[in-house]
């Protein structure tokens, strides 16, 4: 290794190692607010075929909150477009007489829970995008550096500045063909990947003849490691994985298949008699992936093919301690075959075979996911499991879309550094909640059929069998979904005042204030009304993901009590003042609410108010005079277009004359609800002095504003 | 001018001279089909602030069709959600103390008219999708040649063969500091174009002087002239235009508005006592662009500035004769400073101004569209009209959207030259309604107020002046809507069992057998679920703009009456047989269905009957043997996610029982209805029989399918 001193030097707020879906949501989150950031991957090839392919539902709206309506390219919400809406979930299984029979057929997602449904679509699309919208946001200044690999990292501890460089990445530019992937056979596959990693194959070179101009030594503030279950960053961290090693061996291929099996555009489970187990996923394009449990058939070898030899019957406890697996036995059509037998008397065949892989990953969790508020791992560089409910990308991209918008406002200075340990604390429950779901749903998807004997789509479901494994499918397609992550009390989160419904605590903790919005969850999106021009918003896309907290008046009925309007212009004076949280925490060269936006849905007819009957807090005016139509909403009526009802104060279950007031985070999640009055506001207050820097006695610093939203006539939407 | 033989020379099936939004859409609708096209256009400046921003309903539902859901760029329909929506328009006049007020606010587009409201958006943004679309259509083959002047054009009248290159067009490379529009000011307008035409700038340069390398002649089958309102093309053919030379003059700022006027963000017509009338528009990005009639002002010389000048006031009869305007008296400050007069006591100022113009254009229409079925005209160089219903960017979309998909038919050899003659007799009827409109609607904006007295929104509408106003306007709103441009009976449809309802004439032609259905306008879009996966899909997006014919089988509830299923499976013979119209007008190296695409809308339960139930042409299988899964829809029943209630029998007026079979044209306009029985399908035959090729007896051509649609496994949708 050379000597630091004669090598290139540079220096950067945040450094990402990987560009996975973990690492690319960090990279947007931190492009979006015009952090300077790099992101670095050992890899030379861009686009993969195969990988991960589930979108569930609070995923597709993260993408959707990165895609406001002023971005005229094509933003991420493009996934839920062309991506496979998978609607409905079948479970086969053999009838009285043996046959394999579809016994029901329920919604794949539960109705209802998100405007967006589980969709399907491979991974390389999904980077794509990512690519396109961090360019855009960053003004072409943020884009994957590869092949660079990580060589050796080094904490300061004695930083204190949250501004110091504190972090030192020593890495390498590796050669094209050395970073190019392996592949077995033609087909592309990710069999290496899955069972042995490759870092041994990079660190193998003798890195010591490398050229010195080769090498560059980072100087981040902040590093992130989302490089994917073998991390090196982990592993140069010390942070283990604890959990179970092994797992039943599930093979995977990506087909169009040709086959009379009625449901193959549906998810299904099959369940065989005696040939294990099948899941299907529906693509985009007409292809299809289907997840096979390859076992040991000892009874025929000859349908089995190679498969006998390196796989553990999934029945057998001692399966789990075989170990590895001999991946050269693997072959798309050892895979195939094996469905073949589970699918009968269906047949099965295919064209356009496109992928192929195994996997026997552990389900496994970090016991932290930081050092010193400095380093951090996210995705499958701490937490492994199974791939079959769909959730691997999913949560590895909710990581870091926690932990972005905390590196966004420390690194602006806008919020302590404290903030960065609720992302250990936040995400570290998910990953635990996300090993204990795994264990129960791959039950529903391996061994011995457990499956209702009943259709429940039309309300048919009878039987204890059903109830049981209602109970469990419900529970998991709400926790798969992503939109119940719960976070606990916190600087971040304040849950005082709230309730659990007896019962249902699972359901979450509710402030009788808005007796619907679990406290510390994704505020879910409901239809307003513009007050000033009567458009028809979802409020989730007037909450984008551009590093903003958002204070949501709800004033109620301002028509029928005259009073709540009275209130309403009683808070303008302390709201305006310098000393207000609205202006205390913002920058003096920035625009006045591009930290903290605040918002009024009030609970009159539309019509029955003029805009400007609202207090000139909700319509500021900017710097040349430019009114703020945008933050006035009438929370009930109906639109013009489609006659759909608009009714958020019975969604959110917020009394009309009562009103309430919300906070949320930059990443949506219900950060704190008190009530309509002087001494609600005053909490208000509370929340952000427990974490905000007061701007007023800090010199504005010189640099210029952020032009990455220019289209918006130079209106930053994250400060300085 | 050089001699034609030694000069380069090239072949295209089409040649486009143009690159406005009617040249852009025909190339569009070309590229899609895969035609070798070539668009020219002489200026050397690709994008546009101002020029034309509304897109009404049907474009949006054009561009949505031209924006499948396999493609992962920003295809056409970015425009719905980046243009500003516009919701409502609202009145302004003089009250009873003659003080400005708000008279009454009504939505802007027709309640349901269509899934798309009324929406604005710069040009610019519009020709950004268009190219991107094109290239991504075409594989990168067509973009806009610039800038290249067409000097002289010659129609083989004698050419037989629809294949013959017909047309001889020369054309010279201009230099681009020349092709450059020229600026007043610093800010970018539109006078010159307005009022001058360029025509002249270009062909004053001495040709003769030019290098031979300079010029081009290009051999092409068809021709169009999409080159605006002084049309060279139509100058060349002897056109003329018919109708009135002028116009009251109106004045066109883009500003983001400084001002207190509360209805600055819906459509707004404002109507001052005594100093004319103004027009909002708002835009995207807090822009609103003011239409402000501008007149001589006698009493006021000091407000009105420059404008008495060179204006004719607008109440003065003799203003239609006096010729030509100065438009180098014409400023922003001019015409702001009219709209400030007329929004009095409301204050104007602004920031952010980025174009204007002025406007003195005649009602026009040519009495020719085409010459020799070889060389057409559409856009502004057939019809001419004010601005101020948003119409001119629409209805010369729209042209080329009518003659696209029949040029493609023709260059393939699928259907014979004479279709050609409808794209006259269908757009030119649109273009005199269209003239006839904008008289009427200018009436509603022009002169003095004619405005109702009492709001409409809430049902509050009464008195005589109310009942005139909202006819007229609700009668305009259908038309400019764009969805009910109404083909007469020609080759390409067959309105023959049709009627008019008693009394409601203007509604359109009906079948009893789908009584909700006008016959030869575009087929209106509800909800259907896909049978094989239970996905909603909005019915107009399966059948997209890609060149195809549709056949739509509506068997009716074939689980009630089980005989409509055996009539089904009775279909199969004939539909499979290789005269069948599904056989005989396809190429025989063409996928199955890339000619007509059959489609079967039941109206049974979708979980009441299976998938493979359904004969076997609904259900067909490609050369590789993979099932088209996407084919067959349940009309009924209800969506999972959101419980929208589906009954597309009952919106489109089909009974359950009956049933019927619908021709759609690859516009998307309805062709014909029949009878759901043997004589129905026979109708279908005859339809396509008189002006479809038959393909059976022709050679398999060499050339490549075209490969623009490798990512759906290489199915092209058009043939050949």
């Amino acid at each position: 290794m050379p000597s630091t001193s004669t090598i290139k030097e540079s220096y950067t707020d945040v450094l990402i190692i990987g560009a996975g879906p973990s690492g690319y949501m960090a990279a947007l989150w931190l492009a979006r607010c015009g952090i300077p950031t790099r992101i670095i991957d050992k890899r030379s090839n861009e686009i993969f075929t195969g990988q991960a392919d589930g979108l569930q539902s609070r995923s597709l709206e993260i993408f959707k909150s990165f895609s406001e309506d002023c971005f005229d390219w094509a933003t991420m919400d493009q996934a839920w477009k062309v991506a496979n809406q998978m609607e409905e979930i079948c479970f086969w299984s053999p009838d009285e007489e043996g046959e394999l029979a579809r016994k029901s057929r329920i919604p794949d997602s539960i109705p209802n829970i998100s405007r967006f449904t589980e969709s399907v679509i491979h991974q390389g699309k999904i980077e794509k995008w990512f690519t396109e919208s961090i360019k855009n946001f960053s003004g072409g200044s943020i884009e994957v550096e590869r092949p660079l690999l990580p060589v050796s990292i080094k904490i300061d501890e004695n930083a204190k500045d949250q501004q110091d460089y504190a972090v030192e990445v020593l890495v390498r530019k590796l050669d094209d063909d050395l970073a190019r992937p392996e592949q077995y056979g033609g087909i592309a596959n990710g069999l290496y990947r899955a069972f042995d990693g490759d870092q041994d194959k990079f660190y193998n070179q003798n890195i010591d003849d490398a050229d010195k101009k080769d090498f560059e030594l980072i100087h981040a503030k902040y590093v992130l490691g989302a490089d994917g279950a073998h991390s090196w960053v982990r592993k140069q961290l010390g942070i283990d994985m604890e959990g179970e090693q092994t797992d039943f061996v599930w093979g995977v291929v990506d087909i169009v298949p040709i086959t009379d099996f009625p449901d193959v555009r549906s998810r299904c489970a099959i369940h065989s008699k005696d040939s294990g187990s099948v899941m299907i996923i529906p693509r985009e394009n007409d292809m299809v992936r289907l997840y096979i449990q390859l076992k040991e058939v000892d009874r025929d070898v000859e349908t089995a093919g190679d498969a006998r030899e390196f796989m553990g019957n999934c029945d057998d406890p001692k399966a789990k301690t075989k170990g590895r697996i001999d991946r050269s036995k693997i072959t798309p059509e050892s895979i195939i075959n094996q469905a073949r037998e589970s699918m009968k008397p269906y047949k099965l065949d295919y064209t356009n075979l496109t992928w192929y892989t195994a996997y026997q990953i552990g389900q496994r969790v970090s016991p932290n996911f930081h050092r010193h508020s400095r380093v951090f791992i996210a995705g499958d560089a701490c937490h492994t499991h199974s791939p079959k409910a769909g959730q691997g990308m999913n949560v590895s991209m909710q990581d870091t879309y926690n932990l972005g918008f905390k590196l966004a406002l420390v690194c602006k200075g806008l919020a302590k550094q404290d903030i960065l340990q609720t992302y250990e604390s936040e995400r570290i429950k998910v990953a635990r909640d996300l090993i204990a779901f795994d264990h129960k749903f791959s039950r529903l998807f391996s061994g011995k059929p457990m499956i209702p004997n009943a259709a429940m789509l039309e309300g048919e479901a009878t039987g204890s069998n059903m109830d049981e494994f209602h109970s469990v499918f419900l529970h998991g397609s709400r926790f798969a979904s992503g939109t119940i992550s719960d976070y606990d009390n916190s600087s971040l989160i304040n849950k005082v005042g709230g309730a659990t419904r007896e019962g249902h605590e699972e359901d979450g903790v509710f402030s009788p204030l808005a007796s619907k919005v679990p406290l510390g969850r994704r505020l879910f999106s409901d239809w307003a009304l513009g007050q000033i021009d009567h458009r028809p918003w979802h409020f989730a896309d007037r909450l984008p993901s551009d590093g903003r907290f958002r204070v949501v008046i709800f004033p109620g009925d301002v028509k029928q009590y005259p009073e709540n309007m009275e209130k309403l212009h009683s808070f303008n004076e302390p709201l305006m003042a310098p000393e207000s949280f609205l202006n205390r925490y913002t920058p003096r060269n920035a625009f006045f609410n591009s930290v903290i936006e605040c918002l009024v849905v009030h609970a009159s007819l539309r019509n029955d108010v003029e805009f400007y009957g609202f207090p000139e807090f909700a319509r500021r005016k900017d710097y040349r005079g430019r009114v703020d139509y945008w933050s006035i909403f009438a929370g009930v009526g109906k639109t013009h277009n489609t006659s759909t009802k608009v009714d958020i104060y019975s969604t959110y279950g917020i009394d009309k004359k009562a009103g309430a007031i919300m906070v949320v985070r930059p990443d949506g999640h219900v950060a704190q609800v008190s009530e309509y009055t002087g001494e609600g506001l005053k909490q208000v207050c509370d929340y952000f002095s427990g974490f905000m820097i007061d701007q007023r006695e800090i010199a504005v610093p010189e640099k210029d504003v952020t032009s990455y939203d220019s289209d918006r006539f130079e209106k930053p939407r994250l400060a300085v």
